[in-house]
């Protein structure tokens, strides 16, 4: 058989499954799995590489309004491109409706802040901030069958945060359609409350972000967010947790019978609320929520991710400059903690985090990376098996991984639009030395070899909600 | 390229794919996963089915001297034939040391028993009676450098059962080599105890195996070997887990940040103590240990099942044939429980049913089939990746499956030595209609298409125990 | 020494305490426990009685408003004659804030409603609605120092329920006066929708009262009204435990470290969901919130008693009648079960029922029922020393109770304002043959002997608040 | 009236009650408390004193065998005297039975040490470390109708450990006679495992006392105490619990509805292992078992005592002298942590520093301090309503504290056998004054009054196997 493209002398790692075999491309699709392929347009060479599955990151935030003359530091073309130098092949990015709006309109911008710009795979999930009887029985319901299949509610952050009758018809519109929700569990008014006492005793540097938002306001509206999906008797994605008290809440919810998905994220294997304490404003570019809490929570994250309690490895990637009026140190953020923009960047790396200090490290196997930054994804969010693995039939989104490949980290290596990157300095070993889309290669080396060749993918119904027998 | 074998039009699932494909096999192992594969000696048409690999089933007893004039029904050819038919490639039996007995001698007896016998492949657990220094010190270390690398240990039958300082001990080995233990958790003394309450009241009946096995006996032991594990420091698996209380010690030993593998069977999914409740002697067709628990139990270990609580399911098959004075009704038993011999034939029903009741019933997904069946019995047990999977490099050990198929259960299918199974009359949808056993058709329709092509298999060490990097 | 009255060769009963002693009265208090004591105006003989404190129920519901039309079962004077009856000498009655009142306000009407109607001493729980800056922070420190030491907080009922911000608010002032906080834990919005879903159904009977305030909502309200006291890190008090999913969020929280008092009502320990489910509309009589459970409900609530799980038994009497427009039966409320007013009459069977299920059948001891039914009210609710004890100094408000009574419960025997009583029929042995309060002789054999004799007490701070050293 | 003794002015505690009274004595017992007592040959004031009933130590070894000639600093002379200064009335010790030896033979010795010498009340636990069908059938039968109504068994230490069968012979005699069993909660197995471990690395230091006796190995066994009890179904005290995990599963055996006692002990309150890693091996003086944790345990411990978890309050006192060659600092202990004998003095300052550090910072309260050092005691061990309690009829066993007066703990102070005390100049708050027994003031400022008025005391079941009415 001729192939397009042949990658060879590879070894293929799916997330069950690693074994030595050629893969032999054909019209953007993985076409054979194969000793001595030999017939193609273009041979790459992959002896000593690992020939992976593209990361799908479920979690990134991009051009997001963000209010109060605060610009989120990524819009479509420098997120993706970032997501692409690290490793990714899809990037599923939030739609934010605003108040009033309606959905298709809210899909309608982002459509177009996206169209033309993106240089991975891109899709939506529908942030529900306005839950009108006519969007979510009359909208939502036409949409999901458009192919956003997943939504997103708020427990925080004032102006999207949803109440608990809210959450519910929420829920339950995912329970008659079939739509996934993520949920962001941290309880508002306990925020709000303690947010308060810091102002009475006049505490406002960048750690009492972390202070303020405590692991009791995360585990109660986990609790709460699995008890209201319990009682609606629908399936949700817990995202991004950073500590063991939410995850056993996670666990118990499974004890009792649910059907749960949990997602944590790379700051919370490797930050702590210490970061948030440092000399001047520094602490503010580790602003995010949850807050990042302490070396236990960072060692149940790990356990969580070996142990499944995470089906998910997400960036949250939600980037704000620091040195910037329109980042992290705008008028008011540098004399408030309140107003520092909540989030950091992270979709570059991600994946070399995880492999680095995850795989190379012995906390979690090869199979295992692929199946929580890309397989994992692609089954709850409807985009598999098109997406999320090495197998026949499977678009040819695939990264070579070269192991022993190290990197120091700096925020210029990221080319995303943030000024900063958390993880600035950080030795990792392995790293995407080459990344194909659909069978063409889009990075190389250090930069994208064609630009804005992503996608939009309409996606079908998460694995989680409708069993899939074949 | 040209293939001994190829297996067209199927759907291949592993544990973590489903996707349409050619099969080619060449000199036994996987060579190709592709489509339009067309040049081959064999080609064997799956259109409609599934393409899966072997069932590896675990948790066999076969051939093991049981005592007082019991002989258990099935040898190495019976058994495996039921294997055969019911959809496995291979078993891991166990080898049970005497006390006395040095483990080499242990298994040279059992090589003799299997050679020349074994119709699928075969490895042998050694199970650990008489942990003296020298079996531990010497001979152990030596025989998994040879592939004997997983041992287990009973915690429950007088004359096997371990006390804690042997169990420690032996899991303290298990630490130095990198060897895995199995544990089969109730607590003797408590069952004894109980014994003699129930013999103080005259209740004699079958029904009365589950009420002297009771829940708190089973959850306590598996509380204790779980700590002893943590003290160790050394991974365990803990077998054939009836209920919700045990799976409990099990989340919250992950949830301290413990590596533990959890296995449930059949049994616990199908059958309930009023099983052993029946006319006449009729319940002792039912008796295993543990005992089979109520709905409520079943309905835990389906969700541990889905849940990934459990990371196998095997078979505890434990035959004897009821109708027999070697068997169940031998002349104490037919007086009194204790003395019906534990255990229940299962080797050939364990496929089907998790897959008629499982994955044709929307329970657990054809991955998840795969996985808990077949992929994670071949990394626990270090027959991975030679074994488990479908993929390029792996032995040829597929099983097609028809999901079409509707076959009732009767003891004359199976094949094996007992007189009964539990499940007769039990209607199935799905069917394994032909087996490969290394590229050769091993079973096809009802019968064994080539006698005793099993082969022995040494193994590498568990996955849980060496973290796999590639 | 010369006495008003002895109570003479009865067994007194304290919280802790079981010995045969005299009791003296002199000015309305107890001036002696002693052996032989001889000289007084009055001298009644206990033999065969236990002499223990006077009931205190701390959760009754008494001539509140209840919207559309209901009106309320018992005004002050039929419901404590109907408490003084029962054995009861205190009831902490309700003084419900409506939206838009002040409490000074509420606490004026509630007091007219109570003046010159009360046949046992009371007080005032202050119930928030309505917590505006103005409430908390200058009237509720106020009324604290002036004696009104308990707030009351809804998660439940429109129009009464706080919102978590509300919640936490209310907590703090509780924090800086040393109020203590009683919560109404179930999730209003959970039940709205599962109203919602059974109007879709065509569900109105009386019994989906039940099903759609499941467990799950109690279990979700009670982890977040504890994580919130958490929070705030004040204790509460959990009223009305149902069910053992919301004991074990109370267990979860103490052993977190929080200071948490629970209390359990007789509905718990007697009634089912399956009372609700009656021929015709019965089942109205027995809609409360949260509702009863089942039999393994009934039992967990047992062993909180027992265990200390629980601090307080209290009736919750929230009386209607049946079969009235004004009550149960009104004409919403045939139709639908969300229109049948929520509460059970109960005032007057707590202490017998407690005593003849309890005590009497071994469940609890003595002292137990003592503290349960009167010391702790006392001690939680800052009456303590001078009520819910025998102790030299407290005022003498004494049950005598006669452990050989047997008693057919029956509504016209409880002289309250319903026209039904659940408990109908129901057998108890044990009855409080006479009360004293104040030293004054109120109830002996089925009649009052004093009309309104009862005063209204001021408190102090709970027991739970501040730590009392003496 | 007239008096042999009148207590006037003080401030009366009880388990549940604090009230200003005086207190008749007359024949050796409580016969009045009344305001204004005046008749009588002894007047006692206690203006500004707390009247207390006397503590009582349940937990005391004295003058036992050790082995290896190794001998316990006190017998019952200095014990008990040390118990008196400390403000106790009663103790309970130890019987320990021998191997092969009968119970009558070991209770006529420790009958034999104790006679004469005893300063205090004094009654014995059995230690059942031989439970052969002779001693559960026969003897312990009738030692139980007796008064020998509490047994003790060990899970640990060579020689005195029981295994499972035999605590589950010994919890079934308990069942059928109502006697209490006490259990000593370590892995054994576990804990010699370490040991040999530490040996191989050498690791011989007196802080290895500690590592070798893990948070793990005292929850494991505590869980298989209280699952063995379960199974039998009859209540367990948990005796010596140091830590949260421990706790936990107390918390949890309730949920599942058993009646359980916990006990914890100054030395988790006040010391940590730490304690043990000192220059030279003066860490020997704190050996104990299990050993001292950490801050976060002593926290819950802590809370333990204030929220029930804990029904009692002991000293586990077990003297050793420290630089003696039959104490701590023996040839072998010097050599080898496992050597050094476990136990330390603490019969004397038990109630001071719970008083101090639990009542005067405000942790506990004086009720609580009442209930869980003395009547608790007495109600759990079968001695109330003799003992434990200040109400007419009982013993005249009190004790009265100054709550102002400030003491440096010494060890000469403590006038016991052993050469230091772990509390070596700890400042305390509050000091038990006078103590009476059965009417007679024994201890008066720092020294004994009254030598040897100690008395044996039979003693009924506990409260816990017989739910007392009255």
């Amino acid at each position: 058989m001729h192939f397009d493209t042949i990658i060879r002398n590879g070894t293929v790692v799916t997330a069950s499954d690693t074994f030595k075999s050629d893969v032999g491309i054909l019209n953007g699709r993985i076409a054979a799995l194969a000793d001595g392929l030999a017939s193609a347009n273009e041979i790459i060479d992959a002896t000593g590489l690992y020939v992976m599955p593209g990361g799908i990151d479920s979690h990134v935030h991009l051009d997001q309004p963000s209010g109060d003359g605060i610009v989120m530091a990524d819009d479509f073309d420098t997120g993706t491109r970032s997501a692409a130098i690290g490793g990714n092949s899809t990037v599923l990015a939030f739609c934010m409706q605003e108040k009033g709006q309606s959905l298709r309109e809210a899909l309608k911008i982002y459509h177009e802040k996206a169209a033309g710009k993106c240089h991975v795979d891109v899709a939506f999930h529908l942030v529900i901030t306005d839950p009108t009887p006519e969007v979510l029985g009359q909208e939502l319901p036409a949409l999901v069958e458009d192919g956003y299949t997943s939504l997103k509610v708020f427990m925080t952050y004032e102006g999207l945060r949803l109440r608990d009758d809210q959450i519910l018809a929420t829920l339950d519109t995912a329970r008659r359609t079939g739509a996934l929700v993520m949920v962001h569990c941290e309880n508002e008014d306990a925020i709000r409350y303690l947010i308060g006492r810091h102002e009475e005793e006049g505490k406002f540097a960048p750690k009492y972000h972390a202070t303020t938002r405590p692991v009791a306001a995360e585990r109660e509206a986990t609790h709460r967010a699995l008890s209201l999906a319990e009682i609606v008797d629908v399936p949700v994605v817990i995202v991004h947790v950073s500590n063991r008290e939410a995850m056993e809440e996670i666990r118990r919810a499974r004890q009792r019978g649910q059907k749960i998905a949990g997602e944590t994220c790379p700051q919370y294997l490797m930050l702590t609320a210490d970061d948030l304490d440092q000399t001047e404003l520094e602490g503010a570019k580790y602003v995010c929520s949850p807050p990042p809490r302490d070396k236990a929570s960072q060692e149940a994250c790990w356990e969580g991710l070996e142990q499944g309690v995470f089906d998910l490895f997400s960036s949250d990637h939600c980037p704000f400059r620091y040195d910037d009026a329109e980042g992290k140190l705008n008028e008011k953020g540098k004399r408030h903690f309140r107003w520092i923009p909540n989030g950091i960047p992270g979709v570059a790396t991600r994946l070399p985090i995880l492999f680095s200090e995850g795989v190379m490290k012995g906390r979690i196997s090869l199979n295992q990376f692929v199946a929580v930054t890309s397989t994992n994804h692609a089954k709850l969010y409807g985009l598999y098996p098109r997406k999320g693995t090495i197998a026949v039939g499977a678009d040819a989104d695939i990264a070579l991984w070269d192991p022993a490949r190290r990197v120091t980290l700096t925020n210029d290596l990221l080319q995303h639009g943030a000024d900063y990157t958390p993880y600035e300095g950080l030795d990792v070993q392995g790293w995407p030395v080459r990344l194909l889309i659909r069978g063409e290669s889009i990075v190389s080396g250090d930069g994208l070899l064609k630009q804005a060749a992503g996608q939009y993918l309409p996606r079908s119904r998460s694995h989680l909600t409708t069993r899939q027998q074949a």
